[in-house]
C-alpha cells in the first residue's frame, strides 16, 4: 500500500531533531566538561572502583531499555521495526534532553558541569519515564508526536522527582513512585487528551501473531533478568545493595509464578494469555522498587511480588476493558496494569514498611532507611529522626499523590498539545504499520516462503 | 483447531502452583530472614565486594537459563512460546522449591535461615537440573507433569549432590557430574518410564523450520558466550577462577570448530546439521566443568573440548536413533548427547587429571585441587592428603557412578508417577502445539503476510 | 532445490579445519602453559582483581561479536543461519590462529608462553578484523574461501598492528585505525580481486525482508549497547577508562539521532532506511575509538558521533552505488560506510586532538595521552615528550596511511588467492542461500503457516 507523500509532513522530524542536536552541541561546548583528571594514585583507584561498581549495572540497564523494552513493545506484528526504532530514538533523545535540563537546573550555579557516569545514569532514568509513557499510545502516534511528548515529559519528571525526593524526602530507591507511577499516569493523561472521547475500534493490524508475541516474551525475559540491576544501581554499596538485589529477585520470582496462576484462573479453558505473561512477570519488579532496600523481611518481598502480579493480571482482564468502555481511555500496552497498579501497591507497602520497620529496629539502623534516592552522591543526612516514623509514612503517601497528580495534569496538557495538526497523527488506516515510516517491503509481498505460495496462487489464477 | 476443554483438567496447574506459592510464603515468614546488617565499615566493604564479585556471574547465569536455554529449546516450530514459558516457569518453581528444601535440610539446626545471594545461586544450580531433564520429553508432556517432575527431581538432586560432594569429596566445580550427568539420566529415566515401549512416530509439528532453527541457534550462542561464568562462579577468586575461565573458553572454542568438522564429515553432501551446531558447540562446556579449576595444561582443555564435540555429534548421528530403535527411548532434545556423553568424558578426564596432576605437583599446590564444589563458603579442608591420589581418583569415579545410578532410578520412579491420568499428558495430535496451553492465534490463520496469500487463494476458490 | 553434490568440493572444509585443530593441539602441547599459581595471598588478590576488572568487559565483547554482529549480518533473508554460523566459526578460528601466531611471533624468545585472559582478548581483537572484512563478500563466498581469507588476514593484521602501535607509537585505544580501517580496506581489496570487473547483478534473495531487517536491527542494538566495553577494555583503569566510556556513550548517542535525521532527509518520502539505522547508529563508536581516552571535551565526542553518522548515511546513499558503478566494487554489507569512512574521520580527529590537547595541557598530564594501545601490559613509557606534538600528530596520520596501504595490498593478494577453483565459490544462483551449506528445509516448503496456504493452493490446483 503506497502512502501518498502529501499525507504526512515528513520534514518535521529531521528538522526537529537536527535543531535539537545543534543546540545540544552548543550547550555541551559552552557548559560541559569532564572531571579534572585525578592526580593521586589513590584517587585513580577510587575512580576505577566507581567505574567497576557502577558500569556493569549501567550496561545491564542499557540492555533492558534498548533490547528488552524494545522487544517487549514488538507485540504489534507489523509495527516491530517502528517499536524498536522509536524506543531507541526516544531513549537517546530523552537522555540528552535530560542531561541538558539537569545541567541547567541543578548544576548551573557551579559554572562548568562535570560529566560523569552517574549523571548519565540519572538522565537515563529520566528517559525511562518517556519510554514507559509511550506505551499508552503505541502505534497510533507519529514520531513527531512522541518527540514532543518526550520534550514535555522530561522537565515535568525532573520537577516532580525534585519535589518527591528532595523536598518530601520520599524513599524510593527503585523509582516505583518517581518513575513508574509518574510515567504511567502521564501516559494515560496524554492518551486521554489526544484521543478524547473517540472509541478506538480494534485495528486489524493490532492483534499479535504467535511470532510477534514470541519476540515480545523474549523482551520480557530480558527485562526480568536484568531488573535487579535497575533497582539496586543507586543503592549504597554493601548490605543495602545486597538486600535490594535479593528483594527484587524474590519479588520477580514470585510474580512469574503467580502470573501463571492468575492468568490460567481467569482465562477461558485455563489457557494462559501471552499478554499476561509478558507483563505480569515484571509487576513484582515495579512494586518492589520503593521498599527494596528497606528492612523488610524476605517474605514481604515474595508477598508483594505475588500480589502485584495478581493485580496486574486482574487489571488486564477487567480494568483495561472497563476503562476503555467507561472513560474511552486507550492504553495500548496496558501500562496502567504493569506500572500503575503495582506501583500504587508498592507505594502503599512502603508506608507500611516504614511504620513497621522503625518499630522493629527503633532507630538503631538508620542507614537501612536512608537510601540513595535519585541523587546518591548528594544525599548526606535524611531528616529521618526529626521527622519521625509517622512523618515519613505520610511523606511516602504524599509522594504518591504528587506523582499521580502532577503526571496526570502534565499528561493531559501534553496530550492536548499533541493534537496540533502539524504533528501529523497518522490516519487510522495507516496505524500500526511499519511501512508508513520505514522503507521496507510491504510484508505481503516480501517473505521468501510466501512468495512461492503467492506466485503459485497467482500463476494459478492466470491459468484459470 | 479448537481443543475441547474437556480433554484437559486445566484447573490442576493453578491449584498446584497456588498451593505451593502459599506454602512458600508461610515457610519464608517462619524461617527466612536476611543477614543482620553489618555494623562496621570494614564489613560493609566485604559485603560490597561479595556483591560485586558474585553478582555479575549470577546475572550471566540468569541470562543463560532464562534467555539462552529458553531460546535453544524453541527449535520446535509451533511450540516456541511453550518452550520459553515452561522453561521460565520451571526455573522459578524449582529455584524456590530448592530454597525451601535447602533451608529445611541444611540449615534447620541453625534456627533462622539467613538468605544471601550465594544461597540463591545454589538453588539456581539445583533448578538447572530440572531445565536439562525436561529436554528429554519436551513437547509431549503437560506443564503439570513437568512441575511434578521438578518436585521429585530437586530433592533427589540435593541428596545426590550431598553424597557426591560432601561425602565422597568429589571435585566438580562446574557441575559436570552433579548437574549435567545427573539431570541427563534423570531425564532419560523419566522418558523411559513415561513412554515405556511405545515407539513415538515422527510428529508433523516436530520438524524444525529454518526460522525455529535460527532462534535456537541464537540461544546456543548466548549459552556459549556466558558458559565460563557458569563454570567459574563457585571457584575461589584468584588463580583458580582465572584458570577455570580460561579452560572453559578454550574448551568451548575447540568444540565450536570440531563440531563443524564432525558434522560435515557425517552428513550427506557435507552439509552441516543445525542440531549438531546447536548442541555440539556447547559440549566442551559440559565436559570441562569437572576439571576446569584443576592444574590441567591448556592443551588438555582444547583436547577435551574437541573430543566432547565429536562424541556429541556422533551421539546425535548414531546413538540417539539406535536408542530409539532398540530401547524405544525418546530423547527429544538429545540431552544424552549434550549432557550425558560429554559429561562422562569429563568425569573420566577428571580421574586422569587427578592422577597426573598430583604426580606433577607432588602436593605442593593443594589449593589447586581443592575447589569450592557446591558450597564454596563451607569448604575448609578437603581430606586430600589423607585420602591420597588414588583415593581421590576412585572418588571421582564413584561420584560418576552415584550420579548415574541415583538419577536413573529416581527418574524411572518419577516417570512412572507422571503416568497418573490426572496429570493430563496431552494426546499425540495436540503435542508440540502452543495453542493447547496459550491463548494465541492458530498459526495457520495468523501471520499477516500469509493471510494475504491465503485470502487470495480463498478468494480465488470462491471465484472458481 | 537439490544442490548436486558434485558442484562443490565439500570435503575441503572439514579437512582444513581438522588439520588446523590438530596443529593447534600440537602447538599448545609444546609451548603453552598457564601462569604459575601465585604463592602469596597478595598476589591472589591481584589476580582476582584483574579477573573482575577485565572479565566483564571480555564477556560484553563476546556478546557483541557472537550475538550482536552475528545478528547484524542476518539481513539477508535466506542466509541468516549461514551468517550466524560463519561469523561464529570465523571468530573461533581466527582467535585460535591469532593465539598461535602471537605466541610464535611475540613470545617465542621467552620459551614457554603463559596464557592469560589478556592474551585471549588481544587475539579476539585480531579476530574482529576478519569478521568485519567478511562483510564485503557476505553471501557470495564459500566457507573455505572465508577461512583462507582469515588465514591470510590475521598475520597481516598482526604485522600492521605492530608497525602502527609499537613502531609508530600511534595512539588508538579503541582500534579505529588498527582494526576498523584495516579490516575495511582489507575486505574491499579481497572483494575487488575476487570479483574483478564483473558487475554483480541484484540477486533475488539479496533483498531484506521485514523480519530479516528486524533481526539485523536487534543485532545493531546489542552492538550499540556494549560498544563502550569494546573501546574501553584496554584503557588504563581510572580516569582514562572512565573518560573512554563516557566519550563512547556520547558519540553513539549522537550517532543514533543523527542517523535518523540524515536518513530521513535523504530518502524519498522521508522514510527511514533500515540499512541506515543498522549501520549509522554504530558509526560513532567506530570514529570515537581513536580519541576515546584522549583529553577531548565532551562536545567533541558528540560532534564526532554526529559527523560520522552523516558520513555513514551519505556513504550508503551515494558512495556505495558510485563505487559499484565506477569500480565494480562489491561491498555487500557496506563496510566502507560503517568502518572505512567513520574510521578515517576518527583518525583525522585524533590528529586534531593531539595538536589541540597538548596545546591546552602543555604536557602537565602526559598520562592522558599515553593509553594502552594494543598491548596494554607492555606499554611503559611512550616517547611522547621526545617526539613532540607535531611528531605525534604526524604519527597518527602515518598510522592511517599504513593501515590503508597494507590492508588494501594484502586484501588484493588474498582476493586473488581466493579465486583458486578448489575453494569453490558458489555459483550465482546458489548464493545467499542457507540450503547450500546446511541441512535445513527449503524455506518454501517449510513454514507451518505457509504450508496450509500452499496446501490449499495446491489442493485447489488439483481440483481445477
Amino acid at each position: 500500500m503506497a502512502v501518498p507523500p502529501s499525507t504526512y509532513p515528513r520534514r518535521l522530524l529531521p528538522l526537529f531533531l537536527g535543531l535539537f542536536q545543534s543546540a545540544l552541541l552548543l550547550f555541551f561546548a559552552l557548559f560541559i566538561t569532564y572531571d579534572e583528571p585525578s592526580a593521586q594514585a589513590e584517587n585513580t583507584n577510587l575512580v576505577a572502583n566507581q567505574v567497576y561498581s557502577i558500569f556493569p549495572f549501567f550496561q545491564d540497564i542499557q540492555v533492558m531499555l534498548v533490547v528488552g523494552l524494545g522487544l517487549l513493545l514488538t507485540f504489534l506484528p507489523r509495527y516491530g521495526f517502528s517499536s524498536l526504532t522509536h524506543n531507541f530514538l526516544l531513549l537517546n533523545f530523552s537522555m540528552q534532553w535530560a542531561l541538558v535540563l539537569q545541567g541547567l537546573l541543578h548544576h548551573f550555579h557551579h559554572g562548568q558541569i562535570h560529566l560523569d557516569l552517574h549523571k548519565l545514569l540519572i538522565s537515563e532514568f529520566a528517559a525511562v519515564t518517556v519510554l514507559i509513557s509511550v506505551g499508552a499510545i503505541l502505534g497510533r502516534a507519529s514520531p513527531c508526536q512522541l518527540l514532543v511528548m518526550a520534550t514535555c515529559e522530561i522537565p515535568t519528571y525532573l520537577a516532580s522527582e525534585w519535589v518527591i525526593v528532595t523536598c518530601l524526602g520520599v524513599l524510593d530507591v527503585g523509582g516505583t513512585i518517581t518513575i513508574h507511577i509518574f510515567s504511567c499516569y502521564f501516559g494515560l493523561g496524554v492518551s486521554k487528551a489526544l484521543f478524547r472521547a473517540t472509541q478506538q475500534p480494534l485495528h486489524p493490524k493490532e492483534t499479535p501473531t504467535p511470532s510477534s508475541d514470541f519476540m515480545s516474551l523474549v523482551g520480557t525475559l530480558i527485562l526480568w533478568v536484568f531488573w535487579p540491576s535497575f533497582v539496586a544501581v543507586l543503592c549504597q554499596p554493601g548490605d543495602s545493595q545486597h538486600r535490594a538485589i535479593l528483594n527484587t529477585l524474590l519479588a520477580m520470582s514470585a510474580s512469574a509464578i503467580t502470573t501463571v496462576v492468575a492468568s490460567s484462573l481467569l482465562e477461558r479453558d485455563s489457557k494462559l494469555s501471552p499478554g499476561h505473561l509478558q507483563n505480569g512477570s515484571l509487576a513484582g519488579g515495579v512494586a518492589i522498587g520503593v521498599v527494596a532496600d528497606m528492612a523488610v523481611p524476605p517474605v514481604a518481598a515474595l508477598a508483594l511480588g505475588s500480589l502485584s502480579a495478581v493485580v496486574c493480571v486482574f487489571g488486564f482482564r477487567f480494568l483495561t476493558p472497563l476503562l476503555g468502555r467507561k472513560l474511552t481511555l486507550l492504553d495500548q500496552c496496558g501500562i496502567h496494569n504493569l506500572h500503575g497498579l503495582p506501583g500504587i501497591l508498592g507505594a502503599t507497602a512502603s508506608v507500611v514498611a516504614v511504620l513497621v520497620a522503625s518499630k522493629d529496629t527503633t532507630g538503631s539502623q538508620p542507614s537501612q532507611l536512608s537510601p540513595a534516592g535519585g541523587n546518591a552522591s548528594e544525599v548526606v543526612e535524611r531528616p529521618w529522626g526529626s521527622r519521625g516514623v509517622g512523618g515519613q509514612a505520610l511523606c511516602q503517601a504524599a509522594g504518591l499523590a504528587v506523582a499521580i497528580g502532577a503526571s496526570l495534569l502534565a499528561g493531559l496538557l501534553t496530550g492536548a498539545a499533541l493534537r496540533l495538526p502539524c504533528l501529523a497523527r497518522p490516519p487510522e488506516r495507516l496505524c500500526f504499520d511499519d511501512s508508513l515510516y520505514f522503507k521496507i517491503q510491504d510484508q505481503a509481498e516480501s517473505l521468501g516462503p510466501d512468495s512461492s505460495a503467492e506466485e503459485r496462487a497467482l500463476a494459478l489464477k492466470e491459468q484459470v
